[in-house]
C-alpha cells in the first residue's frame, strides 16, 4: 500500500492530552496509509513513497458542521427585504411567506434543480474546510418530499469531497395541508414518513423544532417514544425563544444534541451534562434574528457539558453557508474563547454527530481528515474572515489541491 | 474598435431616476467600446463583434469598498485570543500590544513580505466583486513607512483588476516615539510627511483619528488647515467611541465623509448635509466591539445625507475582509434596508471617494466596470453570504471570466 507523507508541519490534533488546549505540535510529519494516519512523529523521522513538504504550514482536522438545513427550494431574500423596509412579520406571514414559502418552494422543485441549488450552497463549506455536515430535512413535510431532500443530502456526500450526516427534521413545522391538525400530521410523522425513511437508510437521527411555534414537548416526547422503538437516535431544536424543556427531553432520550438553547436553565444542563447530550451552539440565528438573551455558556461550563458551534444555513433566519462566521460569532457574540470555538467545530461537533471514532481529532488509527492551512495559528481562521486561508483538504487520504474555486 | 455586447441581462443600474430604487431594467443588453459603456437597450435591438449571453443573469455596477486598513504587518489574532481568554485590555496595552504592535510589525516588514500578505486580503474583495478600494496607510507612521504602505496600496491596483483609492492616515495615532507628544508628531505629519507624499503622488486624501484615544478636535483642524492649503482633500474618523464634533468639522473643510459616526448629533448631520460629506457607515467593528449606540440612521435619512458602507478591514477591531458581510450587517445592525446597503457600496461609495464620474452607476458613457452574477436580485448577495455569486468582473470593459479562485 503506497505511504503518503505530510511533512513538517504545525499540528493542530485537537488532543486535549497533548497540552490541554489545541494539541499544538510542531514540525511534526503525519504518515498516511490506506486511507488512515498510521504515524505523528517529529519531523525527519518519518519516509514514504510521497512526501508533501507543507513548510510549517498548520494542519488541523477537517471542521465539522453539525447543523444545517442546507437542502430547501427558492429564497427568502425578497421577504426580508420587506422586513427591512418596514412590513411586519404577521404581514408577510398572513400572504404566506415565512417557513410555508420555503415548504411551497421545496416541494415544486424538482430533485434535479434542487440538487444543483444544493451544490451551490455547499461550495463554501468546501472552500473552508469542512469535511462532515449535517443536513437536515424538514422543509418537504410530506413523505415523497422529505425522501427528495435526503437524497439529496445522500448524492450531495457521495458526489463530492465531503461526508454528510443526515437528519430526518419532519417535526420541523406543521404543513399547511394539516393546519391546526398537528396531532394528525405528527402522526403520519411517527407512522409513516420516519419508518419508512428509517428502512430506506435515508438518515442517522431524527429531529424535533420544540417550541410554542412548532412542537409542544408532549408532542416531541411522543416522537421521541416512537423513534425510540425503533432504535433510532434523536436530537432537538429546543429553547430557543422560550423554556419548554425539551433539553432536559432531548438529554433524557440519551439525545445527541440540544440545539440553540439560548433560554436553557440549570436542570436542563444539568440532564444534558448526565446523559452526555452535546449543546450545540448556533450564533448565526442569534444575530439575524437580533436576540439578546444569550446560552448559559457558563453553566455549560461548570457542568462540562461539550458545546458545538454550528452555522445553522437556513433560508430564514440564518442564510449563512459559513462555518467560520459562526465560529467567529460564537467568541464575539457568546463569549466564547477560540480554543472552544475550535472544539465546536471539531471533537464536540464529532461527538454530537456521534462521528467520534471518525472526526474531530488528529490521531493515529484515526481515517486521515485534515486541511492544510497557510496560516501561524489556528485562531487566525476565525479571527481574519475573508481571508481564503485552505490549501489543501485531505478526506480518507485523498487530497484535493488548493481550494475548490469560489 | 471591437465592441462587446452583454446580451439578456437583468441590469440593476442604481440610477433611482429609473424606478425610485435599483433601476432594474429587466432584459436589456449593455454595450462595451473603448472600455466604456455606449449603448443600454431592450434585448434584441444591439449587435456586437462579441456577444455574452448571460441568460437573464444581473449585472449590477462594480462593488465598491470606501474604507478599508488592508496595508498592515503581522496579526493581532493572538491578542484577540488572549481577550476572550480574559486577559484584560490594560494588561495587552501595557505589553506593547493594540495598534503599537501593527505598527511595530508594520516597519519590521519588508516591503515584499508587506506586498505579498496584501495580496492575500485582496482576494476575497476580488471574489466579490469590488472593483474600487480604498486603503489608508497608518500603520507606518514615520515618512519611510508610510510611503512604502502607500507604494503597496499602489502597486496592488496597478498589477491587480481593481482601482485603489488611497489615503494618508499618517494621523491614525501617535508613534511609541513621540509618546506624550502628539503635536510634535502632528507636525512631522504636517510638515514633513503629508507634503512629501503628496509631491510623490501617493495619496488622493488625507484622513485623522478624531477622538480621546486619538488626536484632539483642535489638532485635527491644524492637519486640515494644512491639508488646505496645499488643496489636499480630507475626511476623517469622527464620533465612534464620543461625540468631539469632528463630523461637523470634517463638514466644514467639505470633508468626503466622516466615518464611523455613532456618537454623532443632529447639528452634526446638518453640517455633513449642507457641505455634502458621506456618511461612511461601519458596522464590523460596531459588530466585533460589541457596541451598542448605532449612527444616527433616521437623521441622516431626513436630512439626505448619502451613506456608504465600508469594511474597515484592519488587524485589531475589524478583521474582516468582506464587504457582503459588511452590507450585511448594515442591515442587521443599524436596520438599513438592503436597497440603502446597495447604494452604499455602488453610487453613495463612489461620492464618498470623489470618483462618480466612472463607479457607482450603469449608465451610457462611464467606464464599463461592472459584475455578472449568478442570482436574481440584488439583495440575494448580501443576504445568503457565502454563496460564491460572482460570475464575471469587468473593469474597463475587460472581463475575468469567472471568479478568482479562493
Ligand atoms: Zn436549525
Ligand atoms: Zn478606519
Amino acid at each position: 500500500m503506497p505511504t503518503t507523507l505530510w511533512r513538517n508541519a504545525t499540528l493542530v490534533t485537537m488532543d486535549a492530552h497533548i497540552d490541554g488546549a489545541y494539541g499544538l505540535l510542531p514540525q511534526h510529519d503525519v504518515l498516511v496509509e490506506n486511507g488512515h494516519i498510521t504515524a505523528i512523529q517529529a519531523t525527519g523521522r518519518l519516509s514514504a513513497d510521497t512526501v508533501i513538504d507543507v513548510h510549517q504550514s498548520l494542519i488541523t482536522p477537517s471542521l465539522i458542521d453539525s447543523h444545517t438545513h442546507l437542502v430547501f427550494g427558492g429564497s427568502r431574500a425578497g421577504e426580508w427585504e420587506r422586513r427591512q423596509n418596514g412590513v411586519s412579520y404577521q404581514h408577510i406571514s398572513a400572504e404566506g411567506g415565512g417557513i410555508n414559502a420555503t415548504v411551497r418552494a421545496t416541494r415544486a422543485s424538482s430533485a434535479s434543480d434542487l440538487y444543483d441549488l444544493s451544490v451551490k450552497r455547499l461550495q463554501n463549506y468546501l472552500n473552508e474546510g469542512v469535511g462532515l455536515i449535517e443536513i437536515k430535512s424538514g422543509y418537504g413535510l410530506n413523505l415523497e418530499d422529505e425522501r427528495k431532500c435526503l437524497q439529496i443530502a445522500t448524492e450531495l456526500g457521495q458526489r463530492h469531497h465531503i461526508d454528510v450526516s443526515r437528519t430526518l427534521l419532519s417535526a420541523h413545522a406543521i404543513p399547511p395541508e394539516y393546519k391546526d391538525r398537528a396531532d394528525d400530521y405528527l402522526q403520519v410523522v411517527i407512522n409513516d414518513i420516519m419508518p419508512t425513511l428509517w428502512q430506506e437508510g435515508l438518515f442517522e437521527c431524527v429531529d424535533v423544532f420544540c417550541e410554542n411555534v412548532g412542537f409542544t414537548l408532549a408532542q416531541s416526547e411522543r416522537l421521541f417514544q416512537a423513534a425510540a422503538k425503533l432504535g433510532i437516535p434523536i436530537k432537538g431544536h429546543t429553547e430557543q425563544l422560550s423554556l419548554m424543556g425539551g433539553s432536559a427531553l432531548v438529554a433524557r432520550y440519551q439525545g445527541w444534541s440540544a440545539d440553540h438553547i439560548e433560554y436553557l436553565d440549570e436542570a436542563g444542563v444539568i440532564a444534558m451534562a448526565k446523559h452526555g447530550t452535546v449543546a450545540n451552539l448556533l450564533p448565526g440565528a442569534f444575530y439575524f434574528l437580533r436576540e439578546s438573551k444569550k446560552p448559559p455558556i457558563d453553566l455549560l461550563r461548570q457542568h462540562g457539558v461539550p458545546m458545538a458551534v454550528a452555522s445553522d444555513f437556513n433560508p430564514g433566519t440564518s442564510p449563512f453557508a459559513s462555518l467560520r462566521l459562526a465560529m467567529n460569532m460564537a467568541c464575539v457574540q457568546f463569549g466564547l474563547t477560540p480554543l472552544e470555538a475550535w472544539q465546536g467545530v471539531t471533537i464536540h461537533a464529532a461527538r454530537a454527530l456521534r462521528r467520534e471514532h471518525d472526526f474531530g481529532l488528529l490521531k493515529i488509527g484515526k481515517p486521515a481528515h485534515f486541511n492544510v492551512w497557510d496560516c501561524d495559528h489556528p485562531v487566525d481562521i476565525l479571527y481574519e474572515l475573508g481571508r481564503p486561508y485552505l490549501k489543501q483538504r485531505v478526506i480518507h487520504g485523498q487530497s484535493q489541491l488548493g481550494a475548490a474555486p469560489a
